[in-house]
């Protein structure tokens, strides 16, 4: 960072994402002139549902390894896992400094306690405002509102002009601690110049505003007058902390105690008051322990799995496992957050399990017991119209995302050749004559499987597939090719196929198959252990699927004495 | 069915579902007096993410099997999968006439016709108003609004009472075709008296009325007023006639021809014509091979994959392998219906490829292009308010469906005590006394993969989940007991694990470890085949834990020689 702040803008600022477009989560961008490089966020993806057994999605950074000496600094916009879940990889291999607010280096820190490094992260704490140089670059804090406390936009100064990420933002007129999106700033920024903007597409096809958070806590209270015979158990978003303050305020109204279950529910929360980001009433939190002291209607029970995750404390709860609270009739669960696409099942499932035990349950689909953290349409224009970027990049989303934002941008009278919709690794290229996609770098998935990131590729994931379609077959025979005879076997073992003991007519006309497969090679002077492997499997799928109509994984393992 | 019409009710009704409690679909409901049984529906269900490569699921009808002497017919309500799927199985060991309206039938002939029977299944035509002898009973068809034609309710006269089976409905004031449900009948009915009512749950937690199926027409008057420069793609279920209807009939207003793709639209389509459940304007409808004569904006293409089904011909279009249908710029595509639960990821994918092509993309998120089949709150509790029964069992729904039903009844003033919250195989006891639950009979569900109908059962289900999560292991070894000693291998075969070119060293280890646990054994007098492999498999799943965290199935396959 001792490079000179004045650059001669004769090259060309480059603005890439590494995640984060065409696909929701794992966002990072990257801003690159000459030999300055920055980084903004670092978060991981979740797996879908052709991703069998992964844990979770990082970015490729083998741009960024490469170029490691060039990277001035990460700055993260908020504390969400989408946004920092891959910094405790990536910090492995790329030693710079990450900025971010204090309630994100928060929760950052307790992740990366769970890691060990060669190289102790340098974490440096910012607050909106703060302008942090990174060699040409030199990026400003920004206030925002979002589904998590200190959340921040940048406005990045360059060479060739000024540059707005928004990270995920909504414009909430009644935040819950009062500090407004800096709409202002943003509006100065914009009368000053603005370059090129990126901005997030979560919501681009939701009409009109996102309401306030406030709005929950108006729900809240009127569900806490209608339930004062009930104990209330409130799932939600751990990082949420204005939705937690707002439950533990509205049960401290109605007298409740607040018992907390969930270990990130725990750790945010205490992160939250050790850091001056919610204030809680004396004496309202009490220990899970002491449930037992009170009388139902007296207590408020707030915990994770609000998106039906199966080992979390609320699916406990409901599939009466969790060792500290039973659930009955005398119960009201609140579930104040909206399944992500893909959980609606699992939320439908908790959902189910609490009905069959009597107890009331209130989520998304009936009350208003949640708001989303991303800017609707009308937002999302409010921000254009502040910022009146000459370009403009949509980013967080999928192309319907995507797509949609850029159509909002051209409702909004901005050229169609001044929207840049992306991919992972595209390259925008813009100087103050214009800007235009020049080139890829090299982008992509890194699943992360137990220890192992990256070992798990497409030909694992196939197979996986495969596998849970139709399982397996195993053939095992031991051959003598000078003698041209099977010593022993075939034996068949089959896993996930038909259950063995009710199919063993099927498992016998298997064996002797493959045995003719052999045979025949035998016969016909083929010894090559592929060819031999080959004839058996050709002839298994076929059988198989002529009798099964399936297609079950044939491994042949033939030895040879 | 020669049986006397006046049995003295000195017995107890019997009434049970053996599909569509605690779950969304495979709806069949028995009626039992004696010596006679009615059934109504028979429907498939679509397996959940806990059941790989399961095609379809159909109900567990071991009861009915052993009964079928006693059974007088089965009564279909409408023609959806989950009403009439199981069916085709179900007739094979089941002989017995099938009565259902002329659509409805219709559709089950045409997938009947793709199955081969040794009984040629006897199907018996119905129409609102009639009343069918059955035993004891007699089933009377009312007709219902619902997302297809020709959907009808059941009245069910028995010796204790009469039953009161809705069927799927919802009630639509201002049906397409014109015939509102049977209001003035079911109200005829309540005033003389209903016993017990059968209501379906499945919008029982929505407030409110379900839209009018005309309020989708006039979203796509909208839709091709403002679209007139474009092709119109617009993909919905082929079973709503009526929908098909407005959108031909749009169509014809704005002078577009109408070609249609999709194996089960086109079928629908045909047989609704020649059923004569849907009128077509002369010269409206054109060979999907006819579209290159038109300009886009002459043309509408009615396709199948609402659901985004990966081989369904809008996805083709999506991905761009559909042989006739290119999409592009020109094109609109509309999405008239909702994601069914588990489907939202999936839909998802065909709006981002569409997205991509730069296709302008409706559905039903972001407009009101499709409306539900089923009865709202308000709805439903018109047809308590109509029926103003003794007894009530919800049906149709998962638990919380069922359970959000039963607030709605106690709402409205029904005595807790009358409300029978059940599950599949539970049996409700009525008589003129009173009802209760008294026992239960085998109820289940029967898994379809391929051609195979139940043999893949939880056994199977475990291991393909354990196989889609971690792969497996194979480990093979030919051995000598006698000189203990290990003649072949071990081999080490992997799939789905890691790419095993990149793990040549782990590989390695495993072979090793698996040599030692064998050797081990060897040493410890320990020559059962059972004990070598546990001990092959303990150390390997050991070892790969503390080096993977992951935990592969790992198959040990020991040959003697």
């Amino acid at each position: 960072m001792a490079k000179a702040k004045q650059t001669k803008p004769t090259s060309k600022l480059k603005v890439f994402s590494l995640g984060g477009l065409e696909e929701v989560g794992k966002n990072i961008t990257v801003l690159e002139y000459e030999n300055d490089i920055i980084i903004i966020d670092c978060g991981m993806g979740f797996p879908d549902d052709e991703m069998p057994g992964v844990d979770f999605v990082i970015p490729d950074i083998t741009y960024l390894e490469k170029n490691e000496d060039k990277i001035r600094g990460i700055f993260i916009t908020h504390g969400h896992e989408d946004h920092i879940g891959a910094l405790p990889y990536v910090l492995r291999d790329i030693h710079v400094p990450v900025y971010a607010t204090r309630l994100t280096l928060g929760i950052l820190r307790n992740k990366l306690s769970e890691h060990s490094y060669d190289v102790e992260p340098e974490l440096i704490e910012c607050k909106p405002g703060d302008v942090i140089r990174g060699g040409v670059f030199s990026v400003e804090f920004i206030h925002v509102n979002h589904s998590i406390a200190d959340a921040c936009a940048f406005a990045i100064k360059t060479p060739v002009g000024t540059v707005v990420h928004t990270g995920d933002f909504k414009i909430d007129l009644t935040p819950i601690d009062g500090a407004m999106i800096d709409l202002p700033r943003l509006g100065q920024l914009g009368n000053e110049g603005v370059l090129l903007l990126l901005c997030e597409s979560t919501n681009a096809e939701r009409p009109g505003y996102t309401p306030s958070e406030k709005n929950v806590g108006a729900s809240l209270e009127d569900i806490y007058f209608r339930n004062q015979d009930k104990r209330i158990v409130i799932a939600t978003f751990s990082s949420n902390v204005h939705r937690v303050q707002q439950i533990i305020d509205t049960s401290a109204k109605y007298n409740r105690k607040v018992a907390i279950t969930g270990r990130s529910m725990l750790n945010v929360v205490s992160a939250a008051i050790e850091l001056g980001y919610m204030s809680v009433p004396a004496n309202t939190i009490i220990d899970l322990n002491e449930i037992k002291k009170y009388n139902p209607e007296q207590l408020t029970v707030i915990t994770t799995g609000s998106q039906g995750e199966p080992m979390s404390a609320l699916s406990r709860m409901a599939y009466a496992e969790h060792d500290k609270v039973e659930l009955g009739p005398k119960d009201l669960v609140v579930i104040s957050a909206s399944p992500i696409p893909g959980n609606e099942k699992l939320v439908g499932r908790v959902i189910n399990e609490l009905t069959k035990k009597h107890v009331s349950v209130i989520h998304s689909g009936v009350a208003d017991v949640h708001v989303s953290g991303h800017a609707c349409q009308e937002e999302i224009k409010m921000m254009h119209a502040l910022l009146r970027p000459q370009y403009f990049m949509p980013i967080h989303g999928e192309d319907r995302h995507l797509g949609a934002h850029k159509v909002l941008a051209e409702s909004m009278g901005m050229p169609a050749d001044h929207i840049f919709v992306s991919e992972i690794g595209r390259v925008l290229e813009l100087d103050k004559n214009g800007a235009k996609f020049n080139g890829t770098v090299p982008a992509g998935r890194v699943l992360v499987d137990g220890y192992g990131v990256g070992d798990v590729g497409n030909i694992v994931l196939r197979d996986r597939r495969h596998l849970a379609q139709d399982g397996l077959i195993v053939i095992v025979a031991t051959i003598d090719t000078v003698e041209r005879s099977i010593i022993s076997g075939p034996d068949v073992v089959s896993r996930g196929f038909v259950y063995v003991r009710e199919a063993e007519e099927l498992m016998e006309e298997v064996r002797s198959i493959a045995a003719e497969a052999i045979q025949e090679c035998f016969e016909s002077d083929m010894l090559d252990w592929n060819h031999i492997k080959g004839a058996v499997k050709d002839d298994l799928t076929k059988f198989l699927y002529q009798k099964t109509k399936r297609k079950p994984m044939i491994l042949p393992v033939i030895m040879n004495v």
